[in-house]
């Protein structure tokens, strides 16, 4: 929790009650005008002498301590609080990639506090409650006029919600607390687990088998929540893929053509991404220290990534990696948005960090393209499953779509006219009969016409025959998706892979460095040869693996005894007197232990 | 080198020859308006079956097979180029991490060219060859109108210089190469070497004792760039801490508060990072998609962290981490700029990052104060040697300043009017005099005329006074910096520093997980022994392990032994069958050898 004003500072009392001044010379003895050095009497300085730097002086027989440096008798006046700060700081980045770090800030968090927040990265922020780094007086007496009037213009919601520095907004501290346990439910007990219910605590809730209701037709526009954990569409209840209900929103202010949160999946909690369709507002607030500054608001198209937005996406994968949570994607992205401010704003920068973000996952993610959605070019470029094979899946609905460009931007280059003319003229009746008569007066002209005529009808076509090219059927044939699920059955598809995908990601947790791709395939044997079954679905591994701890206890032992004699090996193998004399080595220490 | 234009894409000729089309029923039987569906006849579909995927279906007597999708004779139509492009992605950001990158862009660099550009970081780009995500045709045809006239418009130096996508300019090829091999010449062969030449090189060059000539006076402002490789003042020749010469700058046209590059220090190769303490301004181009935008300039003080410089600080170190180079930071930062904008624009996040990127390197990094520079506050918060207390290191001039606040600042809370008056009091002998008085009519009065006449010299008197409380003989004696470095004798005092570091760096290196601090004990007690000699210097120290490699390998292996004895016993600790079991198995293993 954080109530904290920035590093703490003093003056040494002690010092400043006794030093003398020597002042420069001047006409007027009354009246000082200029100060040549401060300086501590023979006595002072015997008694001072540990918290002061002095050089010594003589002046006729006077000895005067001119004072170089003050160090001070209490501990804790200045620079040493930085870097005290600078320890803090530095732990505090390394929790958030070892532990899970939230920072509450239920007061004022200025200075080095507020840069603990964000080094911790999740915040919840209290209303009232500003994180800034300078004070509201502080900057206007820097600027030299009133320019702001309370901290809250610094950092409050109004600065820190849009900007996605706050994860949560809450309104008082019952509901900081509230938040901060719903957070808590989401995540594994220790660094080294996954939140792993057992099958039977979750089946009273949101029964995992059912169907998802929320139908999804072309073109629909509607709020992505709904298709993650359900709600009202025109006052009827539907249901979504995750469990009901079970969807946290957090940065919901910030860059909202994309939807980010933690939701549950048969009880299992797992980070989601989704694509809002629509389009939405960003709203850039005018600037007080500057006059001619106003607000600037613009449209953002939907199902496109722009610098904030991908943003967003890399840094909420990466919150998700470190908490151990499995992540779904719901893809629906036309692409990148390009234009010369985006391009000026580094949109290649945080669309890079996608990548980043993803090859550095190490829990299960899948992508799922939902129904009538889309993932084109770049978009599908930097969320591919090569980019981290070991732990992406990607996975598409029926009616989605992927592939370079749209089809009617393709056929601009691949279906061109002198194309669509061989079409028409291999399909249209009318159009064969009067190339018969070409040699007739006027018929080049009834050609040309029929031909314009045609034009609109085989343009959809073209645009149909290049859209057969993006269908699920060939993103799997291609193996470029991993299976084509049904929006509707999709709950239960990926929840048996998902316990699948787990019951595997324990085991790598235990054992790591370990390939997936290697201990799936013998985790299969071993149930092939157990359950006397050649085929095998996510269903009958997943709950054997739970019904069956021994034997694949065994298997683990078996795979981290072989795993870690390699280790060992490797590492004999640069034992600097040769690897037998490593192992007698090792002998001796197993002698004295 | 980059001349990509995006994934390919293209259509199945073999289909688009022969489908047929289902029309859509109509009273005009000449004139189609709809259609139903596109399908292949039972020859067309007995020839093409491995390369479509088809829904069977009976009209009368004839068969038809109904497109779902197409797969092409031609591997690499579509998405599989994505996936492939996904891969190359994935790889590139592995890569950055795991050697030395860098793109040459002399051609056009579109879509997922861009993004590996982008994910390989290091960028030099030839005039005319721009870096995009959509070619501006594409975009005037999404946007309805003529909005941009070339891609230059949309990735040239106007873009991608102020932003710091790319890091160096080149007009042409010759150029490029140039750039290519100079920046090559600071980077070790390997991800597993440092450059470290011997003493013995470099003496020709630019002498290792020679004084630092730039003269730094209070409150003089000059190019900080004089400070690393020397240069011209009025006509003169001054020579910095570095090697003559030696500095390239990259990301000159971002952020230009904060000037980063690489240089020399006795021929071997650093990174470095210094401070402009003059005002800088900074363009954001006019946005041609909205026509009310126009071109703003805005003025950024010296001395301060913005976001964007805050970014380029970060992204600097870990370039240079990744090009195994130590770090030299000229520090000199009265703080971050957290009015409204900044903070909306996130310096809290950028600010951060500087902290997540020096906790990460693996290098020595020297934190030096040149004369009259000063860090305040958060700036020294997020620089400090705590935050990676195995590689920072930091250092003041004999005119540096560290503390919280500008002493200035400080006398407003802590020598607030009334300790003031209290040394007036004790200090002013008219005053004194006046007191004894106060008895006798208008004394008061004269008193206070007295105290307001006296205010502005105890005013000076009370900032020096707090000034004291921040002489690098404070950040000393607090432990906050390792050692007082006068400028002038800089360069001799941090080359034998570096060339002692580099040495422990070698044996790091090799060992790995090993700390630094240890390591150096082992080192110097080995020095001591052997040069019978109980005070050493840097200079001992690195010319000793020069001039003995072989004690310094019998004490890396001594130490290597030990380090992996230690990781086979805790691997072996948890070995499933025991300790003594895996000591069999191995003995096995080493028999099977």
């Amino acid at each position: 929790m954080s109530c904290n004003s920035g590093a703490r500072m003093g003056l040494a009392k002690e010092v400043m009650d006794v030093f003398c001044v020597s002042w420069e010379k001047n006409e007027n003895p009354d009246l000082p005008k200029g100060v040549e050095y401060l300086y501590l009497t023979q006595q002072n300085y015997d008694e001072l002498k540990d918290y002061v730097v002095c050089e010594k002086k003589t002046i006729g027989n006077e000895t005067r301590y001119v004072l170089k440096a003050i160090l001070g008798k209490e501990h804790g006046l200045s620079v040493e609080n930085l870097s005290a700060s600078g320890l803090i700081a530095g732990k505090t980045a390394r929790a958030y990639q070892e532990t899970f770090t939230l920072s509450y800030v239920t007061g004022r968090s200025v200075g080095i506090g507020a840069y603990l927040n964000r080094l911790s990265q999740r915040i919840i922020q209290k209303s009232g409650s500003p994180i800034l780094l300078t004070g509201f007086q502080a900057l206007n007496s820097l600027l030299g006029k009133k320019v702001y009037l309370s901290n809250l213009q610094l950092g409050g919601f109004g600065i820190m919600l849009p900007n996605g520095v706050s994860h949560l907004a809450v309104h008082d501290d019952l509901g900081g607390v509230e938040h901060i346990i719903k957070w808590l439910s989401y995540v594994p007990k220790t660094l080294h687990e996954i939140s792993f219910p057992s099958t039977l605590n979750t089946i009273n809730s949101d029964p995992i088998g059912r169907e998802v209701t929320l139908e999804i037709k072309e073109g629909m526009q509607f709020d992505p929540r709904l298709m993650i954990a359900g709600g009202k569409v025109n006052n009827l209840h539907v249901e979504g893929l995750f469990d009901n209900g079970s969807f946290t929103e957090t940065l919901s202010g910030w860059a909202k053509g994309i939807v980010v949160g933690r939701a549950r999946l048969g009880g299992i909690p797992i980070g989601i991404i989704v694509v809002d369709t629509r389009s939405t507002t960003k709203i850039v607030p005018a600037d007080p220290a500057n006059k001619e500054s106003v607000e600037q608001i613009t449209e953002k198209a939907g199902k496109v990534w722009y610098s904030d937005s991908a943003f967003k996406t890399a840094q909420s994968i990466k919150d998700f990696n470190y908490e151990n949570l499995s992540l779904f994607i719901l893809a629906n992205w036309r692409g990148f948005s390009g234009g010369a401010s985006d391009m000026f704003d580094e949109v290649l920068k945080f669309g890079a960090n996608i990548v980043d973000a993803l090859l550095e996952y190490k829990q299960p993610i899948f992508v799922y393209i939902p129904p009538y959605s889309e993932v084109r070019g770049g978009a599908w470029v930097v969320i591919d499953s090569q980019i981290n094979s070991e732990f992406i899946e990607m996975y598409a609905s029926e009616s989605a779509r992927g592939g370079v460009l749209e089809p009617n931007a393709i056929v601009e280059f691949k279906y061109r006219k002198d194309m669509m003319i061989k079409t028409m003229r291999r399909l249209d009746p009318v159009l064969q009969r009067l190339i018969e008569e070409e040699q007739m007066p006027d018929v080049m002209i009834q050609i040309q016409r029929r031909q314009h005529l045609l034009h609109g009808i085989y343009k959809q076509i073209a645009i149909k025959f290049a859209d057969l090219h993006d269908c699920p059927e060939r993103l799997l044939a291609k193996n470029t998706i991993r299976e084509i699920v049904p929006w509707k059955k999709s709950r239960n598809y990926f929840y048996w892979r998902l316990r699948y995908r787990l019951h595997l990601q324990k085991i790598y947790m235990q054992i790591k460095n370990i390939s997936i791709k290697h201990l799936s395939q013998k985790i299969e044997d071993l149930v092939k040869h157990r359950l006397k079954n050649d085929v095998l679905s996510d269903y009958s591994i997943a709950t054997w693996c739970d019904n069956n701890p021994k034997p694949l206890v065994s298997l683990i032992n078996q795979i981290k005894q072989e795993t870690i004699l390699n280790k060992v090996v490797v590492l004999l193998k640069n034992f600097p007197d040769g690897f037998r004399n490593g192992i007698k080595f090792l002998q001796e220490r197993l002698e004295l232990d």
